[in-house]
């Protein structure tokens, strides 16, 4: 048991350890060269092309001015400046809203704390059944100010019980403001949005085959008949995931042409050249730019193939369709309301924004996405519960015996007595190391077998998993001992009232324990978390190993979205610690307030300059973190009212009981009053938006916008990449691309912007410095492409049809 | 422990006595004196006037035809002549279906029955543990025939496992097939009915009060706005519950007019007269005619003054509106989508039936709604597990020394030793059937109290809260020793995986007990059903002192519809005992079927030729049936479970784990694929409808149609008896009343026709022999109340508004 003289040494490590990180962090954002690291969402929205330079050949890598590293800390400051309104335009509705969790956590256990020092802790003092009786025992100094330290049968407790009512109804009182804030600003962001494919579009699945009829032409008659003066134009949904890998093939081998003409052009005295075999390595050696052009166009002439084959086989095309509407009325009705008279037939339902759609899974037969789902959770309950199982079996095998047997030739170095303890102690852990490591991917790619079809939904997903893991596995599995699975066995054989009891009972010892967790996971992961340490050793390597083009530069910077899936759990946890341990040991409480603090300004500075949400949900995951809240308070019900049974307080206990009704009740009224802003679209904000587009701006063509909204991307990308090229090619000036047709009709302009503006660089860097010899051929080529592209076009458009608005 | 002896005595018992019951029946019937109560439905939609007559004043009320006494079983075959689609015109579709439950039953049971006699008796009997090894126990012969004969760690339980699962299956195959019949029966009945009010309306509750507006205003605005074209007028809700007692109490004194007219008719030398005091027992003697004519005017005065109180306070006006379209596809989007921001205002949900309305919970505010939904639940757990609680409690006082305290002058009586060992006996008892007598009324009381405002909703929430009561009370209770309170202790501190178990365990000894339970229930039980002594007793005794005039002979007659939330229930113990006992004591099962048969029979006739349903829910109980059968099979396996492992057969029990996930799955399939259809109204068939309607018969006005039909029925009933009064007192034929514009108003032909045809039949009788003397003073009544009801329709009618069609 640690003394509070243990915990003070362990703080004070962790406290120097974050210190070091936020030290390191400092020094190392102020060089230039790794500015692309800790600064990448000012390159992805355009502020910032190239890192600021403090002159000469080192000042290009190493900030030479002084003057910046005096105010190194300007960070924090800097990183509280922007308002809310302010990060909401900047990163989106989502990472607001993710701040404000930390900023809910302030407020919920600030008071909390306070309150709960003030009055519990002299009461648990005071008590001093532990300091009287039980010297001789090993008891830690934290207990003697938890409610460990109360006598049993004591008056006390009624202390205890009053002010876990109190702090119920302080939570429940924040939640209520908080989802009530939450959703108006939701309502309120999406009300100022201008006009967005999503807002007139449905997602329609199970469309029925009718024999002798295509999809487009079914879906086309039913709506024109069940939406008359409604209905606008539909996009069919294709199977092109096989289209989509060879995209990405030729993306590859464009990569490397480029990289091969830059060479050619820095050393123009040599034309560089490779090995047709494996990876290069052997073969015959011949020209590169003329190998990878001639893989290309073979390529090329594949994808026209599958293309052609995509757009006429009527078996890629899905029982699926992306159905636009000519008014957001007409979407919102059709998307809430059963169209067919079978009702697994013709479900509709909000289209996700166009860039948060997982292309992949709308090819999934609906059919099977029960089969899946009941696969998924019974492999999540499995992963749960007997994750340990695998694990042991690893672990036996990568003993010591087991790798002699395997490599016979390590044993005289096996058998030297240091790596012999060496490996003893680290085999046995590298197993479940390496599956805490992959556990997020492995959740996620459950989460995708599970056949979401929106990226966000998919993060959403992952997120409860990993919370049901945390929750068994870390709160549950380090207050009872043994694995999971023997939790599992006992929970099973033991009778209800039991289980909250043995818990409970062991809660307040378990108090060091966390509050050591909190400090290694909570101080020291968040300031490790701020100095990105594995994106930039990885940044790094990549420039040095990988980076070949622009293109290549762009990709190893690209930071991506907030980690949701694994940060929204973490910090649930962290809701969950303080709430069960703020009546039972609350000198927990200021370790997690320091969390929510460090974590706040972490996150606020990460959220300006370093990530770069890929998809805007509008803070839809709102729900599971208000809903995950009110299950840690039922948790900290029931295991208060189990420790308290143990400790005889029989007159005071019942009193209890009432709370977690409450609470449920509580629940229950805040799902009524909120949650549909989060699941459905009122129609009196639909019809009051279609008035206002009708007032201003009568005269848009709405098809024509809603026209290739949801195509599938590689199609876009593919087409966009050869619009600009034969632009450049023409001697344009590469910002014609950025208005070329294809915008007007991609949905989000800053996507849009972002993805024509790093195609755009990239084909300048590329085609300025082309020699003119190969103009010819690959004018032929981009003849050819473009002939097939209009084809491909013409063949889209035939499967669109619709009234005009 | 009973002998297979016992079980065919008591067989035979209650074989005589359903015997004795159907020949009773038989006998009653066929008197012309009865024929009210067997064949009041034919009375009611019209087709018989009067009892069959034989001649004579004998013949008036016994039947002397000799022929009819020898074919008095007739109505077996009469009863299965009618059609599914015959008797769907005849009762209507939620009677249709509940036959099909009988079916269902026999369907389910018959082929389980055969394949369970054919290879599990033998089985069983083969095992022989208990015939060789505990001859000297007490062992019922039943026993023998169920799996406790089986040795424990036998393989012999590899049969019983694979019976389960092929018993599951085709259960779950015969509910799939039933609930596509059912679900398409019911989508069949929807499209072939004509235009209905509730079709194109829709209830919308907690219309948000706007100050300085009126509710009818702010619901006029908000709908003209967000389903402009589609909107076409609403009826505002009024708090009418005063005005309705005062209705109630002005019909009761026109029924003693009546009556004294009658007298005053039949003995025209003396007219009646009646003291004014208390209940007219004593005060001072006045002319009956007068004082009721005098009461009667002054009632019509405060009716007329409460009327326009209701029309001009606003407080009178509900937060609640039904509001119509015109066209059932603007209907059927309101009704399924979210109107407001705020989702807890302007809730749509679709409008019930216009008599299918529980008009006085309309009135309750929605706030309190869930706070009600809470209380009562939280009084259902009570109920269902400390019941016993109050009536032990009324027990203890009610026993002779509590007697002898409080009337001390029955000492005497009570001491006599006979009289006491019957008081003894006989009193304990009493307050238990009493409750039991009046727990179906208690549990609508507490629905109501809930505040669903269909009838339709609180009989399926009666029933569902009877259910539970029967499964924890009457199942639980009968296996399980001790009340249900003290269940609910030992299952609270037993290990989740031991109460299948214990109660497993007891299953196979409580076999003799509910074969026993069968017999008395079902069979003597269902044949008591269609003797219907009850309400033979009650007319006939009604006749003779309460009947006064034609109005109160139909009163006395009406046999309501069937008790649904008595008989679903209990039929539902029949499928769970069924289930259950399938596979562990097979020889349950053929008196189940003949339960199913005779009562299917019984019902059969009862729908036929008895019961009138007040409403028509188109089989909205369906999915509860469907669920409360699927709970069976997961409580039988649950329970085989815990049987198999008190048996030790660790190598089969791990089988069955996976029927219950089986079973859920298909239930989520089904709850898919069919509960849409009995919630929501698909807009593939509103549009279809629409359109018919605009081929066929464009030029109706549906507005006036939809106008009145959600009016409270107490404005409705009074304005009608008046038209009929004004008609028949300018002597005009009294058939001219059912042609009158009330009629178009009127959203039920059905039900119109039957209003009208009792008030007109009344009227007639009733007029036709008024004396001529009183007519003046009748006409000034009429013209006052037909003032006062213009005054009336023109207030109402500025009360609504809306688009012309």
């Amino acid at each position: 048991m640690a003394t509070l003289g243990d915990i003070g040494v362990s703080a004070l490590i962790n406290i120097l350890s974050a210190f070091a990180f936020l030290l390191a962090f400092a020094l190392l954002r102020i060089q230039p060269i790794n500015d692309r690291v800790y600064f990448p969402k000012w390159y992805i929205i355009g502020k910032r092309t190239s890192p600021r330079n403090w002159g000469g050949v080192v000042g290009k890598f190493v900030n030479l001015n002084i003057k910046t590293y005096l105010t190194f800390l300007n960070w924090m400051p800097q990183a509280l400046k922007m308002s809310e309104s302010e990060i909401i335009n900047h990163a989106g509705l989502d990472s607001a809203v993710f701040l404000r969790i930390y900023t809910l956590g302030l407020k919920i256990f600030g008071p909390i704390a306070i309150a709960a020092l003030l009055v519990l802790i002299p009461v648990n003092v005071s008590g001093g059944t532990l300091f009287f009786l039980r010297r001789d025992l090993v008891v830690s100094d934290i207990d003697k100010l938890s409610i460990s330290n109360i006598r049993p049968k004591s008056y006390k407790f009624f202390i205890h019980i009053s002010m876990e009512y109190l702090f119920t109804f302080w939570v429940c009182y924040m939640l209520y403001k908080e989802y009530d804030r939450v959703a108006s600003m939701r309502l309120n962001f999406l009300a100022s949005q201008g006009k967005r494919a999503e807002q007139f579009t449905v997602l329609v699945r199970n469309v029925p085959h009718v024999s002798g009829r295509s999809i487009s032409d079914s879906v086309e008659t039913f709506f024109q008949r069940n939406h008359p003066d409604r209905y606008l134009c539909h996009q069919a949904v294709y199977n092109a995931n096989k289209f989509a890998r060879l995209v990405r093939k030729r993306n590859r081998l464009q990569n490397w042409l480029d990289y091969n003409q830059l060479k050619f052009e820095r050393h123009s005295e040599k034309r560089p050249t490779r090995r047709i075999g494996f990876l290069g390595l052997w073969g015959e050696r011949v020209d590169s730019i003329d190998f990878y052009k001639e893989q290309i166009k073979n390529l090329d002439t594949k994808l026209t193939m599958e293309r052609q084959k995509i757009l006429k086989d009527p078996k890629s095309v899905m029982s699926a369709a992306f159905v636009s509407f000519n008014s957001r009325w007409g979407a919102a009705v059709c998307a809430q309301t059963q169209q067919s008279k079978n009702p697994t037939l013709w479900l509709t339902n909000w289209a996700p924004e166009p860039r948060d759609i997982y292309w992949k899974n709308l090819a999934i037969p609906f059919l099977s996405l029960s089969m899946r789902k009941l696969v998924i959770s019974l492999s999540v309950f499995a992963l749960v519960f007997f994750y340990m199982i695998p694990i042991a079996f690893v672990q036996s095998l990568a003993n010591l015996e087991g790798l002699e047997k395997v490599a016979p030739f390590l044993r005289p170095l096996i058998e030297w007595s240091f790596v012999k303890s060496f490996l003893q102690g680290f085999l046995p852990g590298l197993a479940l190391k390496l599956f805490l490591y992959i556990l997020p991917t492995l959740l996620m790619i459950m989460s995708k077998i599970e056949g979401h079809v929106a990226v966000s939904v998919l993060e959403r997903r992952a997120a409860a998993k990993y919370y049901y893991f945390m929750l068994v596995n870390v709160f549950l599995g380090s207050i009872v001992t043994g694995t999971a699975f023997q939790q599992l066995h006992a929970f099973l054989h033991q009778s209800p009232t039991q289980i909250p009891r043995n818990i409970g009972v062991s809660i307040p010892m378990k108090a060091t324990f966390f509050i050591t967790y909190i400090m290694i996971d909570g101080w020291a992961g968040i300031a490790g978390e701020i100095l990105r340490l594995k994106p930039l050793v990885i940044f790094h390597l990549k420039n040095m190993f990988i980076v070949k083009t622009e293109r290549d530069l762009d990709k190893a910077m690209d930071p991506g979205g907030v980690d949701f899936p694994e940060t929204l759990p973490s910090l649930q946890l962290y809701f969950l610690l303080g709430i069960v341990y703020m009546v039972v040991t609350p000198i927990l409480l200021p370790f997690i307030l320091v969390f929510f603090a460090l974590a706040y300004f972490v996150y606020r500075h990460q959220v300006i300059n370093v990530y770069n949400q890929q998809y805007e949900s509008a803070a839809a995951f709102w729900p599971h973190v208000h809903g995950r809240i009110i299950a840690s308070l039922l948790i900290s019900q029931l295991l208060l009212l189990g420790l308290l049974s143990t400790k005889r307080a029989a007159n005071s206990t019942p009193l209890l009981v009432a709370l977690p009704i409450l609470t449920l009740t509580f629940h229950k009224y805040c799902k009524n009053r909120f949650e549909p802003a989060f699941r459905k679209y009122p129609l009196e904000e639909a019809m009051s938006k279609d008035t206002q587009d009708r007032a201003s701006e009568s005269d848009i063509d709405l098809k024509a916008y809603l026209a290739d909204a949801y195509l599938h991307p590689i199609f876009h990308s593919f087409e966009e990449v050869e619009l600009v090229e034969v632009r450049v090619d023409k001697n344009q000036a590469p910002h014609v691309a950025s208005a070329s047709p294809s915008e007007l009709s991609s949905p989000s302009p800053q996507y849009a912007t972002y993805h024509n503006e790093e195609e755009a660089a990239h084909s300048v860097q590329h085609y300025e410095v082309e020699p003119p010899p190969h103009e010819t051929a690959y004018q032929y080529q981009y003849e050819f492409e473009s002939t097939g592209n209009n084809l491909f076009r013409y063949d889209l458009e035939s499967h669109q049809h619709g009234y005009h608005y």
